[in-house]
């Protein structure tokens, strides 16, 4: 088998905790680049490490994370980030010395901070890292090996980790055709919160008002395709999102405050037949969109 | 030509009054069916009525409503809803008796009002409608024959309404491949106040927080699918919706406050790091999303 031109030699065994969307789409694209030996795949639901099997996203499933990382070259731990504590502690004593382990949580504080609770020495072996890619789809059926070509992989080392992790890493993403970005943490924490966990929140917020109501079928049943892509990202996994927010409320509460004094602006406006400020608000967000979220993928 | 199965007699004359996205796209459509002959465009930019002129979705270019509507079979208003009185008032003593006259306005007490106050005895010409279809594009330009297929089109007549007038307007949209549907105007404005308006509102509102923010350009650089799809709509026309949530204030301002509940309700939750209350909310909403939403074009 040829090595992948960005890493010199193969992966033998990569363990992938929690695979999802996410770690199973990294263990497709690292098994299609030609750089894993076997994939070991560790979860809680049995039906959805069967789907993995089944679809060939994992070679062995494994319902206990310490047995599985014996013997691991890399872990990538795609779990909900309000699990990754519970996986770091249990598998710190397992840890091959040379294992890297890298994650792909949405929110980056919080894990370093529990990796490094948790880790102890194996630390220097964490290269945190978040891909910026999903779908409103959830588990291992919905893993293709694209989902991260193009994609931004934001990868932030710390000052204890050892560089030769970090060009394991580093290199895996890019077989992946990700794109390598770095980012601080707390400014990580803070851009997603904006981008990506408020308007998750929002789109939550928004189905769930609607279905509350006594009419919400017939309401629904009214709908074009301007609710439906508003709202495609409140398909989202309820867990992962709790988690996420959650974890980033310190950055995630301001950002909702501000978004509600957006609103309390609109309504003023409307409350009063005030078109002139209304327009303003709505020409201010369509020049913005245009200008810097139009030609974006 | 021969007549379309849902029409027995071919509209010689289509006066077109806002050659927009809706309005192009209905000339369009007829005259791929072969059921109209003439299709005459009024407009106030004559950029965008010499676009329509070249992409063939007018024939003839007027500037002046009251001139172009003598000699008209079958009138369309698809100008903002804030237009529309002055459109009728200016119409109104120039419309052939025969003229039957449509709209496709996003809102309909305000319209019928305004109808109803400006037409005088016409009024009974008028038939109320609403095609549920739409992009984020605005324009001649972005006009397609296709746009109303499998659609609803909402029909609104009123107590005073002619039956040949109704069986007209129903013909042309069905022509265009549209479901008609019928709603009383209230319960007309209250629906898409809360599938269409209220989202309108939020899109453009969450937008303009983030560009609002000294790291505007940087933030949305980091952004993916989700937030693209979320805030699609803010592409819409500033001036088009803000006279839609203007027309329909009375329904919006208590959508909206329902709405800012709601995210207190979020933020409360968040504040005090309460995951259970947060994936209850995100639960409900993935699931009506998933029942309601998720099947449907």
């Amino acid at each position: 088998m040829p090595a992948n031109k960005h890493i010199n030699k193969r992966i033998n065994k990569l363990v992938v905790i929690g695979v999802g969307l996410i770690g199973g789409s990294f263990a497709l694209a690292l098994k299609k680049a030609r750089i894993v030996k076997q994939v070991v795949g560790v979860g809680r639901s049995r039906k959805n490490l069967q789907v993995a099997l089944r679809l060939g996203v994992i070679d062995k499933a494994e319902t206990d994370a310490a047995r599985a990382v014996v013997g691991a070259d890399l872990v990538l731990i795609g779990a909900p980030v309000g699990q990754m504590p519970g996986i770091f502690a249990r598998i710190a004593p397992a840890l091959p010395k040379h294992a890297v382990v890298t994650d792909a949580g949405s929110t980056k504080q919080d894990v370093i901070a529990a990796a490094r609770r948790h880790l102890g020495a194996h630390f220097a072996q964490f290269v945190p890292a978040h891909p910026i890619a999903g779908t409103e789809h959830s588990g291992a059926g919905a893993a293709f090996p694209e989902l991260f070509r193009d994609r931004n992989l934001i990868l932030l080392p710390q000052k204890e980790t050892n560089a030769a992790a970090v060009r394991l890493v580093r290199a895996a993403w890019l077989a992946c055709g990700a794109r390598i970005v770095r980012l601080e943490a707390a400014e990580h924490d803070e851009i997603f919160g904006a981008v990506s966990h408020l308007p998750h929140v929002v789109a939550f917020a928004l189905v769930n008002q609607l279905a509350q109501r006594r009419d919400a079928k017939r309401l629904l049943g009214f709908s074009g395709g301007g609710l439906r892509d508003t709202v495609r990202i409140a398909g989202s996994s309820p867990e992962m999102w709790r988690d996420i927010c959650i974890a980033n409320r310190a950055a995630l509460v301001p950002l909702v405050d501000g978004f509600i004094s957006e609103l309390e602006a609109a309504r003023a406006a409307l409350a009063v037949g005030d078109g002139e400020s209304l327009e303003h608000m709505f020409r201010t967000a369509q020049k913005a969109r245009a200008r810097w979220l139009l030609k974006r993928k």
